[in-house]
């Protein structure tokens, strides 16, 4: 009987619970959706600031940027956090071009970027090239690479439905295949780039050798143009031309961008929301991940114009360096450790200003089981799905050294990968209100988050 | 005992059927993924036929082409079905300017666009501008409205998730705003475009005239230029000259084009997969909806490239003339009454060619609930919503004359609104993947009712 009445009692509450919280985030979403200033930021970080690798004089001006809109966005507190962040430059003058078909001379420029880390040759190397499947071929053919150019085929596979399981499955070429490659004998790499776009603009991203091995340039080229060598390869013997300048210099100071709102019933229990400031040299940045960094920002504005007052204090982290080292991230976590905060919950966007569909979460499956009846709450917004696995480079440290439950937003990915780390990586291939939906999202779970724990 | 028997023997039995009807709707994917052509065919029609309105010469290139592409994609049988159609045409020279602000000549531009099938001036008109917010400040201000322009600032509401609420509740400024100024004597209108789009490009789109009433110029402006004359309209009184051009010419021929794959068990019995050929003239129609033509057109070249053999036939239809009349929507299912055929099912894609999201549905709600179990087999390519409501102008008479259940395609609307009528539908705007992930959807809800029936 006790139970019973116990169960009557409570279920109007979690009635009321529900209707409140469905009340709160539908003044959190209107909030966003008219006076949302997520696109203006966006527009001022990508088009006064652009492109803004770790230890570019670029980055140190995002710093600032950021830095100065957390405090007009109404941030009770906001501070850089430093670090020591690996310093690449790009250098100018790169060239590829298909220098000799079946023994004539020809000139057939190829669309093509260095890969970030990758150390330039500066001087042109004219070599042969092997051009191979992937990874299996070159170790059938191994014998064949000596003072060769390799190229790697291996695409993305059109048939998977999420991008993302594309670019887990083919990113071994941009991060390795050089290293791989070196170990036989070859003098040059180039990948098709990691995308499906129709397009020719190459795709840099992240890679690194193995220290047993020689140095070798590597590129990545346009797909247009990678579809162009692979044929050719088919019916003819070819050389390319090759010269990069890219440049290890030392490591060199970055910051992480910091603005909080102070918690009024557990200050000194954390919550995170980032994404990250760096990006690569190529492009300004815009959904890698310059729409993670405004989504920030806009949520804390929001939670502010809202009157909203945090039970645990909400930090809202710009990190510094995602792209080429997770120094930032890694800064972070260690300060958390050196200070002994408690991390109760980390959120990132890092997979572009596009309509969000789920979160994924990494924290036990009884916490995700728990917070399944917020899909509901959520779901008028674009989210009905909460599913296992997700969170994101720059929350991973948090995760692995206290435990803290994770989570990144999951938007439609279909276009993320048409920019990644290429040129058009722009301002004007973000959509305001996908944009501004993303954000949505992601404040009313920090509201949950704050409100009911995990 | 022999129930429980049944049931024991069927269990299995819908076990491996949901497995065989997933394995063949993961056929279906492969194929569109791997091997579609809807972007290419897209490609055609909106870079040589481009913008196609009913009555055009574009339009007529854009049937020959239809009907070529249905041949070449392997239709047991392709024609023209021929139907009247409006013919309005735009004319040159349109043009829309501040003439004059607080007495002062000035010639500032307004980028406007006449709407469609309204009647031209001519000749420029020089008129002061009533800015109103809605209708219901027209009532209120009639007496103020005789010899002006009437400015209508009625936008969308970002607050609504879905945009095409937005459109809903907008919708009647364009068709309407004009025949109810004049009513109070107004000499031309300008409405805000029917978007929120941060552009600056107008969007065009059908009204009528209400024949008690003059006729007067209406045009809707671009955004930003909406922006500028609301503000104005707060500070200043203005005047502003326009003239346009547009011209209602007799009717004329006009065609549906239409693909078959014949039905091998009820071959008169037929399943309708369509879109609209016609577009509006301003830019390619490549949203609105080359995309729901490719997507058709598709659907067709994939069930025949994979060997199937429907039950019913199905029909592939390009409709004739959505944007100004559906006068072939109405053609269609006015041959199909003469002709006695039993029309099952119907599907239109006519909200852009974006990430798939749900099916509306427009039959009785215990068909829509014997077909819920289908969402599990559409889930993994993005469709996991089959709900109440939806379907398509040009299939909606099919509905109303027979009573043959109807659905939509409804892929994610933000970005739908952006392009909608404006010269930016262009194919640049299109996603390959999104395109064919369409087109998946829609080849398997086809293939499950041909199959099951509803």
């Amino acid at each position: 009987m006790k139970k019973l009445l116990l169960l009557v009692m409570l279920v109007p509450c979690i009635g009321i619970a529900q209707n409140d919280d469905s009340v709160f985030i539908k003044k959190i979403a209107d909030e966003i959706l008219r006076n949302g200033k997520a696109y203006d930021l966006l527009k001022q970080l990508t088009k006064n600031v652009g492109g803004r690798l770790a230890g570019s004089p670029q980055m140190v001006k995002a710093e600032q940027w950021g830095l100065a809109a957390m405090k007009q966005q109404g941030a009770d507190n906001a501070y850089l956090q430093q670090c020591m962040v690996p310093h690449w430059v790009r250098g100018t003058g790169d060239k590829v071009f298909v220098a000799e078909i079946d023994n004539k001379q020809t000139a057939r420029n190829l669309d093509a970027a260095a890969l970030g880390n990758s150390i330039g040759n500066n001087k042109a190397i004219v070599a042969e090239v092997l051009a191979i499947a992937n990874f299996d071929e070159l170790e059938k053919r191994k014998d064949e690479v000596k003072g060769k150019i390799v190229y790697y085929n291996a695409g993305f596979d059109p048939t998977n439905i999420r991008t993302f399981k594309s670019y887990g499955e083919t990113g071994g070429y941009r991060r390795n295949g050089a290293s791989r490659a070196t170990k036989y004998g070859a003098v040059g790499i180039m990948i098709r780039s990691l995308t499906e776009a129709t397009d020719n603009n190459p795709h840099t991203g992240a890679m690194a050798y193995n220290d047993s091995f020689p140095i070798i340039p590597a590129v990545a080229l346009g797909n247009q143009d990678a579809d162009y060598v692979w044929a050719l390869s088919k019916k003819s013997t070819f050389k390319v031309s090759m010269v990069t300048h890219g440049k290890m210099l030392p490591d060199t100071i970055g910051h992480n961008v910091i603005g909080e709102l102070k918690g009024t019933e557990f200050p000194n229990e954390y919550i995170t929301v980032g994404g990250h400031l760096d990006s690569w040299d190529l492009a300004e940045g815009a959904h890698d991940d310059g729409t993670g960094v405004v989504q920030a920002i806009e949520i804390m504005r929001t939670l502010k114009a809202l009157g909203y007052k945090p039970k645990h204090t909400i930090r809202f982290v710009l990190f510094a360096n995602e792209e080429n080292g997770t120094k930032g991230a890694e800064k972070y976590a260690e300060e958390a450790k050196a200070k002994n905060e408690q991390h109760i919950f980390a959120l990132e966007s890092d997979a572009g200003g596009f309509t969000p569909r789920s979160f994924g979460f990494t924290m036990g499956k009884e916490k995700l089981a728990k917070i399944q009846p917020w899909a509901k709450l959520l779901k008028p917004y674009g989210i009905d799905d909460l599913s296992e696995g997700g969170g994101g480079s720059d929350i991973g440290p948090l995760g692995k050294m206290f435990g803290t439950p994770l989570a990144g937003l999951q938007p439609d990915s279909q276009r993320y990968f048409d920019v990644h780390h290429a040129r058009n990586d722009v301002f004007e291939n973000v959509n305001k209100r996908e944009l501004l939906l993303g954000a949505v999202n992601m404040a009313a779970l920090i509201y949950l988050v704050d409100k009911y724990g995990l």
